[in-house]
């Protein structure tokens, strides 16, 4: 074999491979295992496989789906481009599997990209074809001997074989003339024969993985022997009737029979992922022969039916964080009812799987250097860390980011306010709207925007008040103070103005704060400070929409050079994938949840004054936003 | 510790213990783990722990409850006996647990004697009492991972958790302050928790030993923790209705609906003499945590609902001979829902669990000299071997050792003739009557020992017919050739003559042959004679009637010193039972069941000449039966 000459680092997932000179970078991320997109298959005319030099240098030709701006920020098509020297280069959000899954209805988007994982050995489930010699007068051992006396070779050490499947044996031996498909579960005590089919049935392993949040739930129909992403699906949790938050549905769960409703009701829910996959697929339930599952505590816990009522009373006890493999038929789940499930671990009661699939599916537990991984939201969730140890957090913002608790906010859907550019002279503003049309309210990230582009226009004053002193007919006082008119509804015929007022600001505020309180408390707990990040890694859904220089601006995310952070999509879902295709990942979740330590933010005094000292635009201490302090200089003449 | 000086062997389990002068046999015993009844605690006044004397010489007490003869045959009392020699004994059949099973409706017998297992840890099912400590804010570990912190001191390899148990999990562990017991399993695996209980159940461990006969299922209610035998019941077979024999119940499996409900009635029989066993002695089904099972290897396939078609086509192939551990549930055995069933592996179509059992019971796997193991019975089983190879045979024999194709044949129920004296000078007879009364036909062994005591009074030839040229009342011609009248019906004021034909002769001749060729050909394929037999085991309801002497006579047993003959009685059960206390009893039957060779009898030709030679009373060969012939002389002058 040819020497290798160079080293790539593909983030978020920090996978590194060495390639030689040449090498396309297309090539190298599928060989790395990466999820990167490239439906063209490298043609370089889909312009799927966008990346991001990070570092080091490419040789890369011209292609049309890179604009100029796009090229000076480093962006490049990684079928186009070719290996010269040591490079870091990040997988961009839209150009991986996870990314991009749409909030509403089921919705299905066939891919077929190669993800491989590093190892076949090491896939969770294996299928093995065996030719049996029949039985015969000088070799009558039993069906089940013959069986594993084939098995053997390809499996040294003795499988169990699951006792459901003994009624069944003689039958599916014989059905195609001794050639049978065994699938093969890797177990904490070995493998274990999960299935039986006649013939050749090797061809294709499918699995199903699924990111159950407390609102939104995504599933994915992978192959496991490719690698490969075949559908997805997204759906609400079915569980929301019965209780809009965790808490509601801990409350629902102690109802005469509503632990079973709302098991029922996330089961059906996978149910029709599922059943919408496999159709889009044309697959059956029953060539679905594993599931992998990441979801946080409260809704894991009652995924399996286990009374979730000592997750709210202290000590906040989980009945269990690490699950064993649990036969789909346990919970009904429509795949092959042999098949099991692999469970992401939790690790206490606020911290959950979802959780601790984001940290392997970034591979926290093996950085060298410290990263801040922050999924934003109602609850938002923090983890600081490294290969060394790793502290998490759970954060309570409220509703703000998703639109809740603003006069005018709204979920992300098309109608939303997601942008605006503001006029410095005549305050006039130009709304981004999702979707086009008119506007019809303010979603999360159109929030953070309109804040940060008042402040740096001077009609917001950093401690959340607008400057009254400025006189323009968008801003007046309202109901709650004073407030900017983002849309009069006469302009758009409709009956309401679209307002922020300084009490919605003053919510942003308190939601900002509280992460960014969250973030400097973790990393005070690990004696380590914002310039000790190597990587800020923003997970989630909306966490895809932030614009890190506006989020910087309002002080929700740390004053950071732009090329340290990273967004990895629906971290959650790309652990619980990496989980179906590689037993590793697996033990690495194990491990990662045993390394991760809770902080407890509502006990801990640091909290608060940190807390109470983010509670200003962007934060009380300049010095830690000396770029942002700087910009605002010209309204407040220096520090505030 | 003091010097051990002298060594007892216990027969027939060959269990070897080093024992010191004066201590005493009964103690001595139950050290090794025999199973000696001992009712009166070693008083010396129940009579129950009988052994027999066979090598050196014991200290022995004055005692009642042995007459002088039987003092002259070497037959002492345990609790009486003392050691001063290296001795070998047997504990006699009547002496054992498993033996005088009565074989009617269901019947129960209270037992509490001690049969220690060699060593506690070897249990396949142990209970632990842990006491946690409670979580609190700095110790807010999952319900689940505290109990496995907990257990981690007696259980250092961690121990898998059965799922079903996650869901009552947290209850149980709060139920009883945190105090529960939690009931482990011995798996391939490792240790397995299939049970949680609040507060401390530790006290007792109950398990179900079962040997499921095709005719009759006896069962034994067991405490594992001190290896006590408190219970034991017997009951036919509920799926004889539905077929007498394996074959026709192989065929009623072939019937739409025929596996279930063959299925359903042996099950249902062993819930009826479970249910029979705790009530006895008050205890619920839930608190049977495990269940042993030896049966042939049609009746293991339907009691799993495994389809028995290919055992009765060539090549004879069971869908298992070993099975995995099954949960009681799987089939609906009434026990604890969690509880496992273990089940005795079989070797082929015709060599079942319920020899493998035996085969261990008796130690054969580790025993120096050869030994010839043999249940008598329609299906005679025969296994020869040591420590180095065993083979087995199955022999059709017959129905004439139960009564069947006889022509006043019966089961060995009151009213049977069970035995015969001949007078020499009228050959009047003098019967022995189960149960005592009138007598009502000839049972298995009064037919033995009827031809026996005909043949050495010179009124049968050895070739199987009545000498005619005696004069006596008791002889005369008959539907079926010549007869003798064991009791006229105008003697005991009933209708029918007891009468003993040459046909009904010829069927014993042919079974008893068949019997003795299948010994000598599994003899001969092992290159060795009946001389080479260090003992004859004799196993079985039926062989535990046997008269020795008289079983020699007719050539159903070899010529052989009466010593080397050991009667062990329900070997399948205490196989069974043995693996309930002892998980290397399980482990020792994996091994032998694949040391063990079947040789097919039917396929051999020298078993067609042995057949043929045997075809005598006792047997052509008058060298291998110089007694017999000798005694004999006196009708024929000499060799025939
Ligand atoms: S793969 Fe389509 S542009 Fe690169
Ligand atoms: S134990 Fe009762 S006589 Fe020996």
């Amino acid at each position: 074999m040819t020497e290798k000459k160079f080293s790539v680092c593909f983030e978020p997932s920090h996978k590194i491979i060495n390639g030689q000179r040449g090498d396309s970078l297309l090539d190298l991320a599928i060989a790395a295992g990466t999820g990167l997109c490239a439906s063209c298959g490298g043609e370089g005319v889909c312009g799927r496989c966008r990346i991001k030099l990070v570092e080091g240098e490419l040789e890369c030709e011209d292609h049309l789906q890179i604009s100029t701006e796009e090229f000076a920020q480093g962006i490049r098509l990684a079928c186009q481009s070719r290996l010269i020297s040591n490079v870091t280069v990040e997988i961009l959000a839209e150009s991986r599997f996870d990314t991009a899954l749409s909030g509403d209805a089921i919705s299905c988007t066939l891919q077929s990209q190669p993800e491989l994982s590093e190892n076949k050995a090491f896939l969770p489930l294996r299928k093995v074809f065996l030719k049996l010699t029949p039985p015969s007068s000088t070799d009558n051992a039993s069906d089940l001997a013959r069986l594993k006396r084939f098995l053997k070779p390809v499996c040294p050490a003795e499988a169990d074989i699951d006792y459901h499947l003994l009624s069944g044996l003689s039958e599916t031996l014989r059905e195609k003339n001794w050639e049978v498909t065994l699938s093969l579960l890797k177990t904490p005590g070995g493998e274990k024969i999960i299935n039986i089919q006649p013939g050749d049935q090797t061809k294709a392993t499918y699995a199903f993985a699924f990111d159950i949040g407390t609102t939104g739930v995504r599933g994915q129909l992978v192959e496991l022997t490719e690698s490969k992403v075949l559908a997805q699906a997204t759906e609400y949790n079915g569980q929301i009737p019965l209780g809009e938050d965790v808490i509601s549905r801990i409350n629902y769960a102690a109802r005469e029979g509503g632990l079973i409703q709302l098991q029922r009701a996330v089961v059906n829910t996978l149910n029709n992922l599922g059943n919408a996959m496999l159709s889009e697929y044309g697959l059956e339930a029953d060539d679905i022969s594993f599931a992998t599952i990441a979801a946080n505590t409260t809704i894991t816990q009652l995924l399996y039916g286990l009374d979730p009522k000592h997750l709210r009373l202290a000590p906040y006890v989980p009945t269990a964080n690490e699950l064993p493999l649990i036969p789909a038929r346990h919970i009904n789940l429509s795949i092959c009812p042999q098949a099991y499930i692999y469970t992401l671990p939790c690790v206490a009661s606020y911290v959950g799987g979802d959780i601790v699939a984001g940290v392997i599916s970034t591979n926290i537990p093996r950085r060298e250097g410290l990263v801040l991984y922050i999924d934003i939201g109602t609850n938002g969730e923090i983890v600081v860390g490294n290969k060394d140890f790793m502290l998490t957090a759970s954060c309570s913002a409220g509703p703000a980011f998703e639109g809740g608790g603003i006069k005018n906010g709204m979920l992300a859907k098309p109608g939303a306010v997601e942008d605006i550019e503001l006029d410095t002279q005549n305050f006039e503003p130009k709304l981004s709207i999702i979707g086009g049309g008119n506007p019809k309210g303010i979603c999360g990230a159109g929030l953070i925007n309109t804040v940060s582009a008042l402040l740096k226009c001077g009609l917001l004053g950093q401690n959340g008040k607008y400057n009254s002193n400025i006189k323009t007919i968008r801003l007046r006082k309202g109901a709650d103070g004073c407030e900017y008119v983002l849309a009069f509804g006469r302009e758009f015929g409709q009956g309401q103005d679209i307002t922020l007022s300084e009490v919605d600001i003053d919510n942003l505020i308190r939601a900002k704060a509280a992460m960014y309180a969250g973030y400097q408390t973790l990393l005070e707990s690990a004696g380590a400070s914002f310039d000790n990040l190597e990587k800020v890694i923003i997970a989630g859904t909306f966490g895809a929409k932030l614009n890190i220089k506006k989020a910087i601006n309002i002080g929700l995310l740390p004053e950071l050079p732009e090329e340290r952070f990273i967004f990895v999509g629906n971290g959650s879902l790309a652990g619980a994938r990496l989980c179906a295709f590689d037993a590793n990942a697996q033990t690495q979740a194990a491990a990662a949840a045993k390394m991760m330590t809770n902080v407890e933010l509502s006990e801990s005094t640091s909290f608060m004054d940190n807390y109470m000292a983010a509670m200003f635009l962007p934060h009380t201490k300049s010095s830690d936003f000396p770029e942002v302090y700087a910009a605002l200089s010209k309204f407040n003449g220096g520090n505030t």
